[in-house]
Formats: C-alpha cells, structure tokens, sequence
C-alpha cells in the first residue's frame, strides 16, 4: 500500500483537530482511499500542548528545515495562521518539494499567487479548502463542479463569530457587548474580537471565493468593510417586525458594469434560505447562470469541521497526481481591466429619531425623493403617545448607495428635530 | 490550446441543456479553462429536435458506432436515461475509449459496477455527479472533501417533482391528486409519474448517494420504499399545527449495527434546516464525525441545473488525466457482510379516527403502552364539539418500526370504535 506522509505546523485548534482525525482513522483510510497516512512529524513550539495531543516525542521537529529535509514528509500542512512565520515555512515545504495544505486565509488571501508559483515551479500541490467555510466544500465545489458556470453572485455568511454574536442578539435582546463579553467568555471570540467583529476576516474568505468564482484577481483591500459593532438591539427588533433578520454578509457580484465585493451587515428576508442560519453555522449562497441558487451550509469553523476540510485536501492529494494552479490569487493588486462598482445598489433600513410632530416624515421623504429614493415601508413607532420623540423607520426600494449616504446627510443637516438612527441595506 | 470533443447522446431535456451551456459557453472555458470543448456529434433520434437546438445537419450522427469511431470524440455524454440503449451506448464507447459522462441515475444505479469496470479496463474516465441532485455538486463533495469522515447519516430532499407536489399541498391545502393533475398539466410531473411519487427515482439515488457515504454497495432493491401518494390534506394540516411540515425523505444511516436506507415521507420539524427546502428544491444533509451537519441545497432537476452538473465533470475530464474507480457501486447485490437495518428507530405521528367517547384515548394509548411506546405529544380534534368523531392524534417517543406496525394492527384490531387513518414518521 501507499503511505504518505504527513507533518503538521502548528497544534492549535485547527492542527489539533486535523492531527486527531487523522490518526484516529488511519485505518479506515487504507480500506477506504487504499493510502497509509501517517503523521510524520509536527512542529510545536508548545511541546506540552504536541505531547497532550498525542505525538510522541520523536515525532517533534525542532524546525521547519528538519521537515523540510525529512524524506519521509510528503505533505506539509500548515495551521500556524498569520503571515510570518507561516508564509517563510511554506514557501520553505513547496521549495524542498512538499505539497501544502494550508488552513491560514490571510495568507492565502494576501500571498496565494506568490505560493502557486512556487508550488508550480516544484511542480507540488497547494490546497487551501479550510481557509474558507471551515468544513464546508465550497472551493472544490466551485473549481470542479460549478466551474462550467457563469457566477454572477455569491453571498456567504462566513465568520461564525459574528453570527454567533448576531443570533444572539436577535434571540436574546441584547446588546452588542454584552453579547461579545459572552461569547469571549466561552472562547468563540478572540479577546481581541477586531478581525471577526469589524469583517476583516470576512473580507479574507471573500478574496478568496470571488476570485474563483469570477476567475478575477480580488484584492481584500478592494472589499467594501463594514463591522457589526455598531448594531443596536432596536434595529434588529424593528426588523424582526418587517421579516428581516440580521446578518454579517460578504457578498460578491459579477456583471458588465464591474465586480461587487463588500462585507456589511445586512438584513435578510425571512424566507431566504441565508436567514435560518443561526449560531455558528456558515453558509455561502452561489448564483450561476447555469445552475441557479445553490447553497452549502454547515459549520464554518473549529477543530474538527476545519479538520475535516484539511484531511479532505490530504486525502486527495494522496491519491491525485496531478495539480492546478490558480492564477487569480494574487491581492497584491486587481488586474488593470478590473472594474470595481461602489456606488453598488441595494434597499435600505433607515431609522430617524424625529420629533413627533406634523411634518417630520414629509420633509424626510421630500429629501429621500430629492435623491430618486422611493420608499417601500413605513413604520412610526409611538404606539403609546407619550414620547416626544418616535422612532420613524423607512425601508427604501432599490436604489444606489451613494444617493443615500447623500440624502442621509441632507437629512442629517437640513433638518433639525431629526436625527439619522441607523442605516443598514436589506437584501 | 488544447481541444477535446463531446459527443451527447440524447438531446432531450437534460441534453439540451446540456448542448446549450457548452455552445453558450465555449469562449469562457477556453479563457478560464485553457481548453476548447467543442460540440462534435450529437445522436438523437428526433432531428427536428436536434436541428432545432441549433446542431448542424453534419454533426448528427445516424447511430452509436459512427461516434465511437469519430476520432475527433473524446468524451461521451448520456443523457438518454433507463437502462436500454443507454447502457450499451456506454459501454460501446467506453470500449472505444471515450471517457463517458452520464446523467442517468437508473442506469449507474442499477450497472454502475460494470461501467466502472469498462472504465477501468479501458483506462478512461466515468462521471456521474449529474445522476444525483442535478446542480447540487454531492457526489465530488462527498468522494474529495468528506472522505476523511465516518459519514454517520445522509438525510435528502431528493426527487423534485415530489417536493413540488408537497409544498403545494402544504401551502394550498389542495389534495395529492389535484396537485398531481396540476403538475402534470405544467410538465413538473410526468404522464405516468409512478417513479417519482412512488418514491423509486429517490431509491436510485439515494442507492448511489449512500454506496459512496459508506463505502459499501447498497443495492437499490434492498432500500425500504414508500410512496406519497396515500398522504392526505388533513394530515398534512395537523402536522403545520404540531410544527411539521411533510417531505419525502431519503435517509441513509451507518452505525455498528449495520445500514438503514429508506425512502418514505415524514414530518420535518420545522426548525430542521431541510423543513424550509420547497418546491422543486432539492437538499442533502450529511452528517460525519468530523464535519458535524453539513447541508447542499439547490434545483434537483432542470435542462440548466443538471447541465451544469454534466458540463461541471466535461470540463474536468477535459483538464483532468487521473482518473478513479468506484468499486462500490453494483447494485446486483450487497457484500455478505453488509447487515441491513430494517427494523429501524423513529418517531412517529399517528391519526386515528375515534368515537367521541369516554375511555377510547387510554384504550389506545393502553395498547401502544403494550407494545412498550411513550407517547410525545396528543392532540385531540373536536373544538365544536357536535361530531360524533373526532380526530385523535398522537405523536409517539423514538420507537421501532416493528412496535408501531404491530400495536396499530392491535388497534385496528381490537378496538371496534377506533381507526387507524395515518401512521407518518417523524425526524
């Protein structure tokens, strides 16, 4: 039988998972793949975390060119995370002739170009299916099995933290803190949240996915990023009333008039399929012109989901010669025919604090209409009578972001007994 | 570039798709893809049909031997569907050395084993995502990405026509044979639909879904099967008050005590991520030991969806040189030593018919106690109170098959004044 082998760089979360799962069905994959898969070495600068995990002592590599240069060592895979170190050891396993299978977004999402090359001149594989989705088989999917596709949308849900926190909310009624005090208590927020909260993970994973499915070069940088930690528990109940939930969207778009990249929250029609995914569960909502509406769900994060990602990529490579090489990675910099749209067009939620008297929805809607905004709904929330101020919300018809972010401030400025609440799009 | 030729056989819905997405498409994949597919030969009995897909009159072939013997093919669609001539089809051109892409899920259902074997021995390709789901890509999902997993359960919406019908029956209250009649008349249900709602379509694929998921060869013969064509309104209309709504479900398991496959409706909680796929939807719920739940959604069916699934594994086999082997897939019969489970745990919703007397709900709760099942849930149905009978519904704890089939044959039995008017299992 085939054996492989394999050394992991770093016993994490991630790494621990994947070191467990492929240990503890080491057998089944011989039955099953016909492949003997065995963890050659791992490298851990925690040795007491490498030894807890299993490894035994003479399988620890004191560094990376110990791996490098061990012959029995097939496949790297790499689940330190970050830039450095994790970039120099990889670029270190292709150049010595390793395969790699990466679980590490952002250096897939800023340095994969630079990685393809150098697996294509070792003539090695590079796999990186758990940088996005945690388990969930979104990127094969897209380069084998959607590939026949023109892509013209993908909206994902895909950064567990943030619908951890958002479901929580929505179900409980709390506030954004309390909440990430919660969730940073249980360890499903980092206690620096800043990457999840604020999208910049977010914005990783969409690098990655809209550049397969539009077979452009995406730079992070170019992504529209808007963070959750702005949200109120009063908009999420008003739009819980209108049949929206919230959630933390990456959404790409493809068309004549340029690509669409941008992560924000959003509200979410009840109905659409993205709106019962709750808690830590991830989802991605592909749009071809083929295929239609395809969606994958599951966990998008963890040990053993993200796991289970890796060891399908090291399966596969196991028994597959042969290797691709994308060549749209590379966020470096857009190719120069790239059209990047801002001024993108969606609905929008708008909530004013106004004073509760006669007039104030006119003026505000004379504004709106001033920027070609239609209205859809209205809510005037002052039930009781009692308040001086209400709660005045509008949801808009489609119409283009920079005529509202416009109106918004004519209204903010123009109009003296109103005040701009919140501003979140509705998909 | 490099050029590869198709030739598809049968250029009926699926075919037609099929023909449209490659000629549509053909500039995309050369600049994505780095390869030409070019349309060579089309066999198809009906010419008006074919010429008015937009092939020319020179690249319709008069039978199968011409394109096996067309140097210029190298890959062979079949999109026929059933066993005969599609099967000799295949295997003529698998013989020829062609690689082959099928859409037939009868035909790899019921023969996959000796294709594959042809495939083999002739060291081409065989591809068969497009038998299962249509554009929902499972089966690479589950052969390249979940294949480090103990796949414990597959769970599928898997037969279009019969979602249809059920969420139609769902939302309008309408009966299974009005709806039939309205499906038929819109081409959403065939003239003789006995393959769809009877439940067999949903045995063939969930015979090649479950094959893969547990690495053993389940025949489709050996699948539990049942129909929905006995299901009625009032049913289903209790079950919306219960939290349920009603799907035909294929569901795989794989545990010590050996598979259960089965293919019947049942009641869905309405917080199960399956509960909310409708119309003619299609979804697959996986769970492995690593991953947890994963779940592929999309259209299940369709010129378009399951061309994209057949030109999806076109355009692999095209870039593609390695090819693999099933050895699970014959379907003549299991391994000796796979145990089929058919006396299998659920719950299960239970209607009887009863006189509106004292004493008739302990009676039957007293005879379901016999057979040792705990009742969940009891609704009892005569608000107004002027009718003679009434329904009595109970949901039943987790139970064996058998339990529930001998305590409602008991009550049928011994109680005079009670009928049994529907059993329905619950997830």
């Amino acid at each position: 039988m085939k054996k492989v082998g394999v050394a992991i760089l770093g016993l994490g979360v991630v790494g621990g998972g994947t070191y467990k799962i492929l240990t503890g069905h080491r057998q089944n994959y011989m039955n099953a793949h016909c492949v003997d898969i065995v963890v050659e070495s791992v490298l851990e600068t925690n040795r007491e975390r490498a030894l807890a995990c299993g490894v035994e002592e003479g399988k620890l590599a004191s560094n990376i060119s110990e791996i490098c240069s061990n012959p029995e060592v097939d496949i790297v895979v790499e689940t330190i995370g970050g830039v450095e170190p994790a970039k120099s050891y990889v670029l270190a396993a292709l150049n010595a002739g390793k395969s790699v299978v990466t679980s590490n977004k952002e250096l897939y999402c800023k340095y994969g170009h630079e990685l393809e090359k150098a697996a294509k001149h070792n003539h090695v594989g590079l796999f990186y299916e758990a940088t996005c989705v945690g388990g969930v088989p979104v990127i094969r999917a897209l380069l084998d099995n959607l590939q026949g596709n023109n892509i013209t949308s993908i909206i994902g849900i895909i950064n567990g933290t943030t619908n951890y926190i958002l479901t929580k909310m929505t179900n409980e009624g709390k506030s954004y803190a309390d909440v990430l005090k919660e969730a940073q208590s249980l360890g499903y927020a980092e206690s620096d949240p800043t990457s999840d909260v604020e999208g910049y993970d977010a914005t990783y994973k969409l690098s990655i996915l809209s550049g397969i499915c539009f077979n452009k070069k995406i730079p992070y940088s170019n992504i529209y990023r808007e963070g959750i930690s702005n949200l109120s528990p009063v908009d999420i109940a008003y739009g819980k009333k209108l049949g929206y939930v919230i959630k933390l969207l990456a959404i790409g778009k493809d068309s004549s008039k340029g690509v669409e990249v941008r992560v924000h929250p959003a509200f979410v029609r009840t109905s659409h399929p993205l709106a019962s995914v709750n808690d830590n569960y991830n989802a991605v909502y592909i749009t071809g012109d083929s295929v239609g509406d395809v969606m994958f769900y599951g966990k998008g994060a963890g040990a053993m989901p993200t796991g289970s990602a890796i060891v399908g990529d090291v399966i596969y490579c196991a028994t597959h010669t042969q290797h691709r090489y994308s060549t749209f990675n590379n966020t470096q910099s857009a190719a120069p025919d790239t059209k990047f749209v801002t001024n993108f067009e969606s609905a929008y939620y708008l909530r004013f604090l106004a004073a509760d008297k006669a007039g104030e929805l006119a003026k505000i809607t004379a504004i709106l209409g001033k920027y070609g905004i239609s209205v859809a709904k209205v809510v005037q929330d002052n039930e009781d009578g009692c308040k001086t101020e209400v709660n005045l919300i509008l949801v808009t018809h489609y119409t283009r972001e920079a005529n509202i972010k416009k109106a918004v401030a004519a209204i903010g400025k123009d109009l003296a007994d109103t005040a701009v609440e919140a501003v979140i799009r509705v998909i």
